[in-house]
């Protein structure tokens, strides 16, 4: 059998992460490549509990449920969103595998093979994937440590009419940076003008460093979800854990309402399980606290690896310090190439992901995106300096 | 905000079984509509016992887990797909969120938009969607008792080159029929000739009335994944629980790996508690016994709806006794349209799917799909009776 694979598949790149952790199975690896949060953190007695509560609520739980989700979740994630200035019902909300999925349904809603879509630059690897398979053009603007640059983003608009604006503005892969609030409010005045829906990714906004900083979504700077034109996504994979796959999407109800129909032709509807389980939770455990203590723990990880970075002697190597998520943001010794380089790396026991997975334009050869949460103390220590070693003979080399 | 939504929203048609159920809400009425499992026969313990296991693994078991599924599981699967004669490797087979998920994977991997599909007549709805979804032509060959027409297949294959074959051979929804065994391999020898890819959708196959029937999967008729042209779809939604969302996909892999990459995009990958709940029922729970239970009590469901149905006073009904599955699928007496009929049974109490939601080409309007799996008993009693009265006064009004 001779198979054939549609151009979306063939438009489609195995992701450079996916392959250097190929690389590195079955080494003794120190790895700052993958955006996981630290197991240790999990709340698994909290999470087991509220899973046997939901066996004690019967068969019926098991059965199958609604495309948009479990209600009593969507009713609760609608008071915690509520709390953040954005006050939406349960049927302007769709619970979803991850926001991951969530992308993928509004991409499929609202584009077609062809269409542009506004991103910054760099940005999130895998909706550059999302944008890849469904066909679309991916016009970058670029950004500074404040955010989209607000002009670029205008002249895309302009001249080549995206259908979509897509964006991490608070802690974003791989930077980690916040946009400042007057870009917030110039990208959603451009957007309005321009009459371009938003698409507000959000996984890290909680991981704030700073308990007493506030850093407003575009989406509760426009107001309201009905008429309005951001659409935003959230999930529990950072603040409770990945494996229950749970995010959300929220936004005018058409929007909501398109997302489900797609969704019940691409899975009918995600884990009950995981959602009830979820909702179980969020009635018997402080989440809020916890998300705290997790801030608080990957701001002292940021720190050490920070101040590792600082006494490894390597020069001409600059970040700007986040103020929440989970990477850091390197620039290398200029004409560094982060690519050949981590090649290097793994053989001296180190990984990483080159900064250039995240371009959509023309990139930036000697970046490099550090996760600082996965891996701590002695490792994290070992892991830096085996860094600099492999830095120090690649420009030794040079 | 003015949206515009995409082509393949506003080809996907909202599914008539919601808007039935919708009709329902708050009312009393017996539903035969939905495709849902026996709750009451859910191995709620054992699910519960699993999950409870999980936990004990550690903090790991909520981590992220690999696109393609969580290995233990996989060859778990692997073993029990040796056992009806479909031998395959982890590496040739993914899980997926329900196997609806697969269904969309296999249609975004091999498909573009424009091209063709060859189903039976009528067929799955939620399949119908996903390939309207995907910009899909769809080419139906009629079908009979013993599965689809070999005739009107090879001149869709030979006229039309479509770029997959979609059937259900095994107590297929809408109709529960069966395919004879020289329609499989005949179907395979054809897609063999005409170099095109059969996916085998198979929720069903597991539910059978009588234990010692065997119906060989086209799949193991095809021998091997490996260059094969078969890709098979299974799901434990019917077996043990629709909310752990747990299908699969086994074939060459080639297949799966580009299966692997869309999902990577579409969703990273599915729950993984739901996967590891399923691995460690599998260790410690007799799976083939219960599903031997489940299939008994579905055979006296069946035996009782059709009882009900020869006594219930209509002329010219008529049906084909399933050997398995979950539906009846009833042809009304001649010119009796099945559409205008739900709304005046459903005035009556009692619902059903008309059978005009499962073609794609020309429908025949006095066709109904019952579901026996959920309504058991007195209701299931009631709601025939109710069904003959809704028939009898439209057929006086005629």
């Amino acid at each position: 059998m001779d198979y054939r694979f549609s151009s979306r598949v063939n438009q489609l790149q195995s992701s450079a992460v996916r392959d250097i952790l190929k690389l590195t199975q079955g080494q003794e690896i120190v790895s700052f490549a993958g955006g996981l949060p630290a197991e240790e953190l999990f709340p698994l007695d909290a999470v087991r509990q509220a899973a046997d509560r939901v066996f004690t609520n019967g068969s019926g739980s098991l059965q199958y449920g609604l495309t948009e989700g479990f209600l009593p979740l969507r009713e609760q994630l609608c008071g915690r969103m509520a709390n953040k200035g954005m006050p939406v019902s349960p049927d302007e909300m769709i619970l979803t595998t991850g926001s991951q999925q969530a992308i993928d349904l509004i991409v499929r809603v609202l584009t077609e093979p062809g269409d542009t879509v506004l991103v910054e630059n760099p940005t999130y690897l895998a909706s550059l994937q999302v944008f890849a398979m469904n066909g679309l053009n991916v016009e970058a603007a670029e950004s500074d440590n404040d955010g989209m640059l607000l002009d670029a983003a205008e002249r895309i608009l302009r001249e080549r009419k995206p259908k979509l604006v897509y964006v991490v503005p608070t802690f974003g892969n791989p930077t980690g940076r916040v946009w400042s609030l007057e870009r917030r409010t110039g990208l959603l005045e451009l957007c309005r003008k321009y009459g371009v829906p938003i698409l507000e990714d959000d996984p890290y906004g909680d991981i704030r460093f700073d308990a007493s900083a506030s850093y407003p979504t575009i989406f509760s700077l426009g107001g309201q979800a009905e008429g309005g034109c951001v659409l935003y996504t959230g999930t529990f994979s950072k603040t409770v854990a990945p494996a229950l796959r749970t995010g959300w999407a929220i936004g005018d109800k058409r929007v909501i309402r398109n997302m489900a129909k797609v969704k019940q032709a691409a899975d009918l509807h995600s884990s009950t399980l995981d959602q009830q389980t979820l909702s179980e939770l969020l009635r018997h455990f402080a989440l809020d606290d916890h998300i705290r203590l997790i801030a608080d723990e990957y701001g002292k990880r940021m720190r050490h690896m920070v101040s590792l970075l600082k006494g490894c002697g390597v020069p001409e190597l600059n970040w700007a310090e986040p103020q929440g998520g989970m990477f850091i943001w390197l620039e290398l010794p200029e004409a560094l190439d982060a690519e050949a380089l981590l090649r290097s790396a793994v053989q001296k026991g180190v990984a990483f992901v080159p900064g250039v997975s995240f371009y959509a334009g023309e990139p930036k050869r000697n970046t490099v995106r550090m996760n600082f949460t996965y891996t701590t103390g002695q490792r994290m220590e070992a892991g830096v300096a085996r860094l600099a070693e492999a830095i120090g003979e690649f420009t030794a080399r040079r």
